[in-house]
């Protein structure tokens, strides 16, 4: 589908804003969802002269995390395209990603030598304190510059976790990163060797297996964190820009790392926020909007709140957005968007597989039965239950950024 | 699925009326459609005993043209089997085609020859009259038959335009067409030699180049057309007949050439009509249908007027249609169809991506909620918005003319 896309794109000056608020999707609770019982005159009055719906996130039953979620809303198929854990990890840390960049979740670990073999003993290192964490980074930091080439960064996490990037001379080959654990999963067992699936992910392990050796060496006279154990070493996937998938110059406004991170893996430019505040978002975007033919403006806090279980506080998210609506539609977007990644019910305190309410405003809406923005209106609107994937499409459309297939 | 459902057609004496306005689907003007506005009291009360929903022509956000709209209409996927340039053009000159035939659209355009070699001035040849098109092509065929046992055959079009045709001995093989155009798209650039991508499209390119030669030595003296540039060097597509996919006898009433192509391209016969007029489609379905299973009935004027933007003309045609539906219907088909190819909302003037209205009347019907033919209460329908490749299983599953898939 995204090859047919690429095919029919047709560029104008038309601004598409694609506003996420995370975890938007909820269930009732006293008969009305956090959406429905947030008092929201701007969003109804907008979603009444709108395209309205549900989308699945990646399909049914399926509750996707928000680096799967966001894919399928940017537009990839959250089930060919798979973020590997390190490379989430990594954007949660802010550390920037290229096609030659290795990236795996490290964890510490404690181990006895026993006949010169690493035993784990700990296989968190007793949960060393962040502060801990810090320290022994940057003494790696200053010890181990590269190997054969291979450049390696350190990048601290909460406790006995870190981020190690390995930066190749060239792009690593698809397939280089098919490499296993070396976490055993068990105390009382040797960490495993990092070996390769395949003849390009075997030379990638070699060196790695290098790196372990050499780190073992620099902290082994540490008291717990003596040793480290990797898992989802990962690749940032090769995706196709949104300028090469869809012709748009897009920027993201978001305040948190993962998302900022995932709005760079699609090429987007991540803009400047003064704050973590929903206020300066749309300052930003005032700023920036004439820069760009689409904007994705994301909203963290109502997915926090879901996972509280705070049901007033993620209904009072959603009127702070309200609020700020007036000031984003008077920048006048062709195509104005509001849904969120997935859903995260305040009664449930996770994320969900319920399909998320979406309200497309354009000058080509057809229109729905119910009133207002909220999840049983979207679900008798006009566009029915599509998926995440088909959104993009929708919203070239509703921009005529995309020309007729066929003749 | 076309694989599934061959396998489970059953066949019966019940008959299928399926009746396609073109362009059908609209958006609202004063808070109705075209289909909406129009006084409809036949289809009204037809609806309201039917299973309705909402069709995607192609997939969410596409604009499809009229082509491949109509294969997915009847049941081939139209991302798989696409109809080049060449076939089509060929169709809409009501042009005969079958597996042995290569379909080109020409165009004539005048070169200057500079060191032997022709360079071209004018790609379209000062858009010659259609009258000297016509004068050219009749020199053309009775100068040239026929190479290497491929036989040439030449049909004037509007202007500059022509169809070639070269009818091979043997069916062309698949990817037997994977040629460039010959035109350079630019002026000061001498014609593209036509290759192929691979060993079959070679061997038929070499052919193409010498007609081309063999061409521009007839016309050389032409003051304005002296050359020609080929493009949409196409092969009809192999689609399996309607009695191959469905075990239906199935004929076609309509009056413009293209969607008479189409319905020969899957095996329809394609029954005469006296006139344009919806009335005479009428008097050729009221004449045919004890020789058929099913019956397709294409009525043009609706897309017409949609892309004149022309709202009342097109809620016109519409209810020049309703006011013969109980003529149709006094045939008694067992399954009586109406929707559209695609949207063609008369506020846009243009086709559109917005899902299309669809109504099966059978013994079989789940209702809706809403009351009447029009978007909004198909939006409602119990079928849902459906893939328009779903529908032709659902039409012969209506007439019992499908068996049960497994035990």
């Amino acid at each position: 589908m995204q090859n047919l896309i690429k095919k029919l794109v047709n560029k104008n000056d038309k601004k598409i804003i694609f506003c996420v608020l995370d975890g938007l999707g909820g269930l009732p609770k006293h008969g009305k969802t956090e959406l429905e019982a947030a008092n929201t005159p701007n969003l109804d009055k907008i979603a009444d002269a709108s395209s309205s719906g549900l989308h699945l996130p990646v399909a049914r039953g399926i509750t996707p995390g928000s680096g799967a979620a966001h894919l399928g809303l940017f537009g990839y198929d959250p089930l060919q395209y798979e973020i590997g854990r390190g490379v989430l990890e990594a954007l949660g840390l802010g550390i920037d990603l290229g096609p030659n960049d290795l990236a795996i979740r490290g964890n510490f670990a404690t181990v006895e030598y026993r006949d010169g073999n690493p035993v784990v003993t700990d296989r968190r290192a007793g949960r060393i304190p962040t502060e801990e964490n810090k320290r022994i980074i940057e003494k790696l930091s200053s010890k181990i510059d590269s190997i054969e080439g291979v450049k390696a960064g350190f990048y601290p996490g909460m406790e006995h976790r870190f981020v190690l990037k390995l930066t190749f001379p060239e792009r690593i080959p698809t397939g280089g990163d098919l490499i296993n654990d070396t976490d055993p999963q068990e105390t009382d067992k040797s960490p495993l060797i990092a070996s390769g699936e395949n003849k390009e992910s075997e030379k990638v392990a070699v060196i790695l297996n290098k790196f372990i050796t050499k780190i073992a060496g620099v902290i082994k006279d540490e008291e717990r964190a003596n040793y480290t154990l990797l898992r989802g070493i990962s690749v940032y996937p090769h995706l196709d820009s949104y300028e090469e998938a869809y012709g748009l110059k897009a920027g993201c406004i978001a305040t948190y790392p993962m998302y900022r991170g995932v709005a760079k893996l699609v090429g987007m430019d991540v803009l400047e926020v003064k704050d973590n505040s929903i206020a300066s978002e749309v300052e930003t975007l005032k700023r920036e909007i004439d820069n760009y033919d689409f904007i994705y403006f994301h909203v963290k806090k109502t997915d926090s709140y879901g996972e509280d279980g705070d049901f007033d506080a993620k209904a009072g998210v959603i009127e702070e957005f309200d609020a700020l609506v007036p000031e984003i539609m008077s920048l006048k977007p062709d195509v104005f968007v509001v849904t969120g990644d997935h859903s995260t019910p305040s009664t449930m305190m996770a994320h969900s597989w319920h399909p998320v309410p979406i309200m497309i405003s354009s000058a080509y809406p057809r229109l729905g039965k119910g009133s207002g923005f909220g999840e049983d209106t979207c679900n008798t609107g006009s566009l029915g239950i599509i998926k995440a994937i088909e959104i993009m499409p929708l919203l070239l459309a509703h921009a005529d950024r995309l020309k007729k297939y066929g003749a």
